[in-house]
């Protein structure tokens, strides 16, 4: 029993299904370079407090960073007999400088220490997921910009509906991300809090200097309870929603571009290089990275709710069924990240069809509101203006024609309201021209959009 | 035809079954109030704009208002034929107030208001929620500070650990739920955004002050972005995410306050007047209020999942589906409110029984960290103490003995460091004064503790 | 105290909000024909074991029938205060035949009560639920068998892939929709397990005829084992999953029908009996009913998840966070039932735009794999072939033309195997010829599927 | 590009990152031996039809037996440029046998490749779970046999409730796996449905005997229909939700174990084996696997819903979306199968502390419904029966005393039906006695229960 760090009160040898069975270390040594950051920190306070000699500090910083040099080059040994990274570092320090290792838990808990180490590590990747985040709107303003000009029947209902800029509808993802981006900081106030000193969860029993080591860590203060500290995980739920929330939109521009990619729509082309073909129909060219983004929102929707689910009814404090908050937590941030990443290439790399696109303004009466609308300003009320509009839209279509190829007579036939001026209101840039309201599809209003959120990320990718 | 307000190009009635099948009505007339609100609002800058004149203004108004007051007196009747909310209170306005009641429709589209309705309704329901959370929070200190003189074994693992106080162990739960209080405030900041001129999804045809509505309806600012205003329902979701985690915390309440009442632990009492008995054993009596609370944890987790899946893969801009938003949304807030009353009152309620506690702070070897501890103050490296520990726990517990009841000499045929001075090492007290350290639970900490967080609480109660 | 069953040990009287809060008639109060039915029957095994006297028996039956009487005009009234179904017939029946009534109540246990009402409910809707199963199926064989001539482009990957028969495509659905009646009638098999004489979990003290009251019941056998009867919900929970199963398919059905309704595919047309309009775009047509059909899934797959995370970690036997297994059932129930009609009425209401999808066939390279097959038979390995079909296919599109309108020549460019019989192999019957395997697109293949299908449900139908 | 197999219409190489982020060869590359077993049939029958020569399909097989051996040995390397598993394997072929080892592929698609494959391999985890059930299951019976003598107080809402045989108890558990054996059974017969013939979704276009290819690989017969074969996931999505509610009986004995191994309860001990100690505390013992096993519950639970929540809406047939199918099964099965093997190793260690537990018989008022149906027999309507049993308890549990304490002129004091008799029936084993129904807790019934349990289980491990 020698060989568990915890073996002193056992009578039997652990089994070994069980070790497999409950071992982390195969998963959670990603935690490894956070561990020996946090170790070190630990000895620098253990030195402060007295408990560590300076030369025996010393001996643990020389142990931890060649340690580390040898995970970094890929030739440290995880061992699954060791459980979980937190063993198998504090052992390979016992195998370098031997009983002086054994120091550094001096009044430490494996409790404290997952949860600072999880909470280092999500702060590098929070700052991988910024970057990702800021990269993608930059992209998406970069394409809404270099497509001006395009129009597009937006959709309601998967239903034509009005006309509107396509940079502006591809630019709402740029918006929603904005918005993520925004959560990201949010949550960082609520993750730089360290729970070192936390011990078990009681409190460290010796005098450490909790500030001090929170600071070092880059923490912004020490979390102010240690029982919450060491049993919560409402850090990395509040982080996988935010991914969450990312995928789902990933899974809508994802859908559109699947869409737009059907010889139905043929809006867009996505190049070859991000495309598969079929192993039976040579013909095929299949937007699969779409459709892998889409599909891999489901994972990380799933992944919360193993989060969430794992966390119900347990009491306080640590159990160990929190040892399984890592698998979709990690799972959840790769699948994030390298769905973020593709989409911005797809982003960049598509093609707008502008003429196919506009072979669909034509049909489907996009300006009946504008008729409608049109009615409104001679007085109209709006409802009856668009009950009107209605019957003329039915008028024209039982005809084959579209809105602006009726006479002044037919139109007429429906409301003496209607002039010739009508024909200016039934075109697609007198539809723009009165949406340059903040936020609408006009095109300075666009413009307008586009700039200050080309300010917003400059600010931040400083 | 001419029932429905979209009729006009329509051929046939509506199939009944349709109509019930597609009705929201029975449950979005929560959000009349909301509507009524916004639509004074959009009628105010629509008479900014010139659109309506004072006069029609004034008698829209007044169509509102007595609409209001109707329904405020249960005597207005919501009609499943007209859909929703939006239309139902359209059709009453018109029957109040005529023709021009459609005036106030010019511009406006479903899409806008409802999500308008549901962040004015968010608003309300959030101040609520936050201030249960302030009541809960000072429910749990006022507790704390009523039981400070109570010590139990603190639990990892189930196991008892060390000795926690019981003041400690509760203001957990406080803790949580500032967090979640601050969670609130951050999606305010995204919550406060207004969509009002976002029209269908492409801004407003006529020149409002989006600003000017935001203002009026207690909101920051105009959303910036038409399109993502009308598609997103990332603000519910992510009310909907900070519901879960406080229903998860209270799961875990819960599951402790059911432990705690069992004969086996017998730490607490519940009140009678929150316990249910047995129709079938005369002598029982359940915790159900606990139960209860615990199961909802369940609904209110699978209401955030429906409303997330509801969202993946929809196309931009307004999909019926999601019309789905709102049962979850709703069944979310009033489970988590009424639990957050639930839980406060039994917070509120239960006694501690201080005896039966400290009967197992005698058992199970809590104090062996204080062991080893002090024998980390001998010089021992901290694993060679904890290792040295769990043999003489071991012996002790082969004896029948508690490691205080062991010898010197039986301390010291294991360790000639062991000194006299072990069994002052070796109380409770000594225990708890080791951890007066930030966020710990020595007395003076958990004061400290507690009283900030009471002037946290009285700084937004005001 | 008196007013509750259970109140003889209690002190205080029950709080109001608490009341409220654990109150359950409000949703079971649907289980009331079960509960009376089980009721008549655990009436009689009482008689039959000689602790009802055949009066007292009588006199319980005709207050029963009478309550439920009342029940069914409406005039019955269900009480907070009584808690649930159960505690509300209990004292409906004391106040018409006073004491007698309490005698009905012996041995049993709301905790069994509440299992097998539950099991007979689901037992009738399972039943209704076959029956719209069994309808749709029919359905999707009638429309099939009308649109036999029309050939659309079967996709993969939302991309044109090969010729299909739209009869072959949408009988998919009904194939799903059988697996899933096979799964119900699984399902039976462990739902008809009759719960009574299980009491509290320990067994009736009393010596019922358990098989007796199962038979009467229409179950096929007592449940095996007392505590796992009151302790698990794995019959909702099955059940649940197979409505979930259903959704989901109702969920891709209704995608397709969505997108096939877009002015860009344009495949089809729904009844406008069935769609709603817009409330401020009058041209627009929505197709709401299939929108909401798909967002619906959302719910029923949450309902799913918030039964199966109530479950998770509750020990055995009864706890009253279970008495949260209904909503859910039931809101998953009602959903399912009214989508499955909604989508029998869609499918039976779909019209076909036959000249709008055979336009499609020309393009798209669709008989690509005709080529490759062809290429196949004169010798080439398949994996070549393919290869240079793809080559073909660039060069075809290059060129702007058809696979079949390259000359003989060009094709030989390619590879001299191609001889003239290639334009018999590229036309769109020879390839659905080729396919005349079991369950393939062959016109021969899939009527006798849908023969052998409708023979199927007709079996069922009886 | 040629070295994708559909590469022959692209225009460009595949992006690396692309490569990287649709390759599924890192994780279905465990599906090599049924893709292997699938393909030599699939061989077969290409030489039936007279597709391949004698020479060729053996030279495939020769090819493809090689390869099987080399990943046996685990000297395959399988490469991410070829995607996934069948590329994977085409790929090595051609390089063992040449252009012989594309015929394979004629007609064939990777849409019923990888459905097959995935049919095949549940077939084999299938009964590998279905022995680790029976497993489970004795294991059960033969504890339960073992302590067949001790009586421990069952639970309600966690409350004492009335006794019952730990037999009857934990037996619950092996009801619960017997009846998800029986959904295995069931499952199976959907499972064994071969969608080898279906091709890419339209049905293969050479003349295969799909009945033949049925059988030889085990299948039952061919499914019925192509397009429904390659899209749907209602297999898989079976077995997951099977998986599910193993986890969820799982995670409800593993709560059950954690909290009989508290120092409260104290009812078990859990052998030294599997447990672990704490890294701080010495005396810690912690239930470890238990908790692992609840823990996981929250995994494979959420795996069913990745698995679902990809489904939704998506169109027919085949998107790539599956893809990500295979993770959530994969994690589902092997996570369930470690834990089935964990508890079953649990359950066969634990040992019962029985002097414990029935020092809580005495305590309690477990046998109050002995007393109240005494009363019953005396001719008290049960309810009333029930009430005064209530008052009894009360006034016993003021004055310190257990039911059977009371004096007999204390229990007249309150009804003067109760005699001398009643202290037969207060009693534990007069409780048991009456017990002796079908399913109940009656010592013979127990008996007879796990007697034809065992008989079930022989019958299937023959």
């Amino acid at each position: 029993m020698l060989d568990k760090a915890w073996g002193g009160r056992f009578r039997e040898e652990t089994d070994k299904f069980f070790e497999e069975f409950t071992e982390s270390v195969s998963f959670d040594k990603i935690l490894a370079f956070a561990e020996i950051k946090a170790s070190l920190v630990y000895g620098k306070a253990l030195l402060k407090a007295g408990i560590l000699t300076r030369e025996e500090y010393f001996l643990i910083e020389k142990g931890l960073l060649e340690i580390e040099k040898e995970i970094k080059e890929g030739c440290f040994v995880f061992k699954v007999e060791q459980e979980d990274v937190h063993m198998n570092l504090e052992k390979a320090l016992f195998e370098r400088i031997g009983d002086i290792a054994y120091k550094l838990h001096t009044g430490r808990s494996r409790n404290e220490q997952v949860v600072t180490d999880l909470r280092l590590y999500l702060m590098d990747e929070g700052e991988k997921l910024k970057i990702l985040l800021l990269n993608f709107i930059e992209t998406l303003i970069t394409k809404a910009e270099a497509y001006m000009d395009v129009v597009m029947p937006g959709f309601t209902h998967l239903q034509h509906a009005q006309p509107v800029l396509f940079s502006h509808w591809i630019s709402a993802y740029a918006e929603g991300s904005r918005l993520h981006f925004e959560r990201l900081l949010d949550w960082e106030k609520r993750l730089k809090l360290s729970p070192l000193g936390s011990s078990a969860f009681a409190g460290c029993g010796f005098p450490l200097d909790r500030t001090f080591m929170a600071k070092e860590l880059g923490f912004s203060a020490p979390h102010p309870h240690s029982v919450y500290a060491v049993s919560s995980r409402d850090f990395s739920a509040e982080f996988l929603f935010i991914l969450t929330l990312i995928m789902l939109d990933l899974s809508r521009l994802s859908e559109e571009l699947i869409l737009w990619m059907t010889p139905e729509f043929a809006f867009i082309d996505l190049p070859d290089r991000f495309c598969s073909g079929s192993s039976i129909m040579p013909q095929k060219k299949n937007p699969d990275s779409a459709e892998l983004i889409r599909g891999k929102g489901a994972i990380v929707l799933g992944n919360l709710f193993q989060l969430l689910t794992l966390i119900k009814n347990l009491p306080l404090s640590y159990n160990r069924d929190l040892q399984e908050d890592k698998p979709p937590l990690f799972q959840g941030i790769v699948t994030t990240q390298a769905s973020l990443k593709m989409a911005t290439l797809l982003i960049e790399g598509l093609k707008v069809n502008q003429k196919r696109i506009e072979s669909f303004l034509k049909e489907g009466y996009l300006l009946a509101t504008e008729l409608a609308d049109y009615l409104v300003t001679k007085g109209l009320p709006f409802r009856e203006a668009h009950h009107l509009t209605g019957k003329i839209v039915r008028f024209a279509e039982e005809r084959g024609k579209k809105l602006e190829e009726l006479s002044l007579a037919e139109f007429q036939s429906f409301s003496p309201l209607i002039t010739e001026e009508i024909y200016t209101w039934l075109t697609i840039e007198h539809s723009l021209k009165r949406r340059e309201i903040l936020g609408g599809t006009g095109r300075e209003a666009v413009k307008s959009y586009l700039n200050s959120l080309r300010e917003y990320i400059l600010k931040w990718k400083k």
